[in-house]
């Protein structure tokens, strides 16, 4: 074993965090973190902190640490053969029967899986084929992607254009011109209070159409979307939200993607955010959930509709040019097929409904009437509060004021629970793993009042 | 176990496969191999075939096949601590300990290493970088990135773009306008014969300039190039084109990402391919050789020119904008530090360069008379067999003759040798894993001759 201060000196001389102030860091400004191990929805640290996980990693470790059933799969898979790959019809057991697995929990129309590591690139994936598609299909114009403020769809460059918050836009050039973003539909933010959920839903549904009509219908290709926004403030949409939105892509032939990489596989409750919002996808994204994050693998499900064209586009052009060396990398296939099979067991999804129902519900009731709260919300096992300076006007923090760091900093020193402050916005997020039981549902909605009544104490 | 008859069936169900013909493997008119184990060069199946892979799957299985050390260490970081994130200062003792082993064997003026899952997407994190960079230091013109035609960088929209191959670009509106192509340093594909290397080198350099004069000098942000052309052929390059090259980039302050996907950590008989070549990158891609595929990671190494200015950008912008959830995934970072340990163990960078000696020397006098072979080269343990319809007016094959595509048949039918047919012109390849023996090169070689001489009897 090495020495804690040995080990704190190679991070900061030679490790680039993600989203991380580079210099704070490698001056040693910020502290690191060296994480040693975990179990169900708790890490531990070297210096001997156990913490409650209410994010579960980035919303991804859904099973919970330290389940031996995965690590044993991935064990006996890296023994047996760690990879080979998958181009021109090469397989295995593991991502063949994953892939098997992955179809039979999808919505009836999907057809085919591929196999990505990453959320991101299973999103890059997802463009590249509708810009293939449009093209077998002789529509080289179709080619523009709607996305929405304070949608995550990943940090390339595409996809980080994808992407609606700033932060992940600020010094990158970006958004791509390839992309054009419509209303979040987010409507504690709404600008207009008065405004019913009904007249806000029409809005929305309003506004991308004006928008679809002044970019011209024959340009946009797809409207990408996550069943509830995530990264950007952890928001449901309003009652009806996607049923007026997918009138409006059907109105004029544009292709749904449905990023599921936080809800596939769960975590509202349901097996996907498809199921639970009546979705109909083209092609839908996957990753997080689908192997808890113990082994890096997203996917990319493409409905008949789509794969049809796929087919007649391969006849014509000969094989795909498109594939990453690690698609359907044999371990990520095992830990998914042995995290698919323990959800099912351990009956996880309906621990989401049932646990993530009494976590909201008791944090509505334990915070909702605190003075700087202006909004709970969640669905499924996913939640948020979110903070205004004054609850009647609406009125927010200045961003400088930093109320959502605060609180999720008493949270994590006054409690040892991890929640997540939410880049854009006083927003602190949960997300914690599918296991959760209702006494640890207790524990961190007690210490979130404490924490939020700890920062109001010191405003 | 499954009965295969079920799994193959799954698979075209279900399945989507990289790089393939779509229809004709849903279809069933193309076979497809559920690979089952292996061991040092050799691969199983499940119909019982044992395959010499003289292409280590991807030219990533650097190690060899069976490595039980890295399954051991794959199982125990599985054990422990399947994942936890690494943003904002988290991580692990694996990935702590991979970043300091990545820059122990770096050139001394690389700086911090970046993880992600895939070379493609280190190649988009590069990217990224080199926009923050000029925004940081005001020269918000200076984007646009050089990449050669046959170079290979990545599948996504961008580092598809990067790559410089028809097949990766066709139907996908490829390559973006960010990027411009110059130049493949290809010899033996020269367009005037009587050119000696030095004069084509002084052509690639020349032509350069003008490519750089011609965008504006105050609008290339980066030059990007593998040592030795991967995919676009396994070329060498000629004596004293990287001198020649990083000479004009230098004038006009342009930065150099050398992607080493390929051959960094020993594939060229030296560590990197920066070592072999005498090159300074400014940024350096590394994925396959790192973890030999046995888990998915890549990497970009920043140099400390790089760092300094991505330090102030940070101090001024706030944490950097750019994360993957897998980024230096722990199970990833566990299969890295046991590579790389075991490839010094073994001395596997001394094997590549003789048994890559002996196995190109091997190939020269076994073929490099047969009719039709014009070319025959190598670096390494890298080589490459150049299929010509007439040698001494070096007239290629028409693309449909498939001649590439023949000798790979043959050799695998004939005696279960897997070499590559490389996507574009008539060129076998071979990238063994690094322990191949003599006598398995002597296998290959025969294997080889055999080969092509059966394709020549069915001209
Ligand atoms: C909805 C959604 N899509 C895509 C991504 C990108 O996934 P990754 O970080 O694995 O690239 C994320 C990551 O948080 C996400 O939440
Ligand atoms: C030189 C080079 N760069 C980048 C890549 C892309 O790596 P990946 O397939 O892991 O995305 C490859 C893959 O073959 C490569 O050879």
């Amino acid at each position: 074993m090495l020495e804690n201060d040995q080990l704190a000196q190679w991070d900061r001389e030679n490790f680039f965090h993600p989203s991380t102030p580079l210099g704070q860091f490698a001056r040693g400004e910020l502290n690191n973190r060296i994480v040693t191990g975990g179990k169900g929805v708790y890490i531990e640290d070297r210096e001997g902190n156990k913490l409650l996980d209410a994010f579960a990693g980035l919303y991804c470790v859904n099973i919970g640490y330290g389940r031996q059933e995965i690590a044993e799969a991935i064990a006996a898979q890296a023994k047996e053969l760690a990879y080979y790959h998958s181009y021109v019809g090469h397989g295995t057991e593991a991502n063949i029967t994953l892939a098997k697995m992955i179809l039979d929990r999808a919505p009836d129309h999907m057809s085919k899986v591929y196999f990505g590591q990453s959320g991101s690139d299973a999103n890059e994936t997802n463009i590249k084929l509708v810009w293939y598609y449009n093209n077998v299909l002789g529509r080289p114009e179709k080619k523009k992607i709607i996305s929405r403020w304070r949608g995550y769809h990943g940090s390339g460059l595409m996809t980080g254009s994808l992407t609606g918050l700033e932060t992940f836009h600020n010094q990158f050039d970006l958004p791509l011109p390839y992309v054009v973003h419509t209303d979040a539909p987010y409507y504690f933010r709404r600008d207009n209070l008065g405004q019913s959920e009904a007249e806000f839903v029409k809005q929305c549904a309003d506004n991308l159409d004006a928008l679809i009509q002044k970019e011209g219908p024959d340009t946009i290709a797809a409207f990408i979307g996550e069943p509830v926004l995530g990264t950007g403030g952890i928001v449901p949409p309003p009652a009806g939200y996607w049923e007026a939105i997918q009138a409006v892509l059907n109105k004029y032939d544009i292709l749904l993607i449905v990023d599921e990489v936080i809800t596939g596989f769960g975590r509202l409750g349901s097996m996907f955010g498809s199921d639970h919002y009546g979705l109909k996808p083209d092609i839908m994204t996957i990753a997080k959930g689908l192997t808890s994050a113990y082994a890096p693998l997203s996917g990319s499900i493409v409905a008949d509709r789509v794969w049809k064209v796929l087919e007649d586009g391969t006849d014509k052009y000969g094989a795909i040019g498109h594939g990453w060396t690690y698609s359907a990398h044999p371990i990520g296939a095992a830990a998914g097929v042995a995290n698919l099979k323990l959800i099912d067991e351990l009956k996880l999804v309906d621990n989401a409904k049932d646990t993530g129902a009494y976590f909201v519900q008791g944090l509505k009731d334990a915070v909702g009437d605190l003075p700087i709260v202006g909004d709970v919300r969640g669905e499924g096992i996913m939640a948020a509060v979110e903070f205004v300076k004054d609850k009647d006007s609406r009125t927010f923090f200045d961003p400088t004021d930093k109320i959502g760091y605060a609180v999720v900093g008493a949270l994590l020193e006054r409690h040892k629970v991890i929640g997540r402050a939410m880049p854009q916005g006083d927003i602190l997020g949960f997300a914690p793993p599918l296991c959760m039981t209702k006494e640890e549902a207790d524990t961190v909605i007690a210490a979130t009042k404490d924490a939020i009544e700890t920062v109001i104490a010191k405003l």
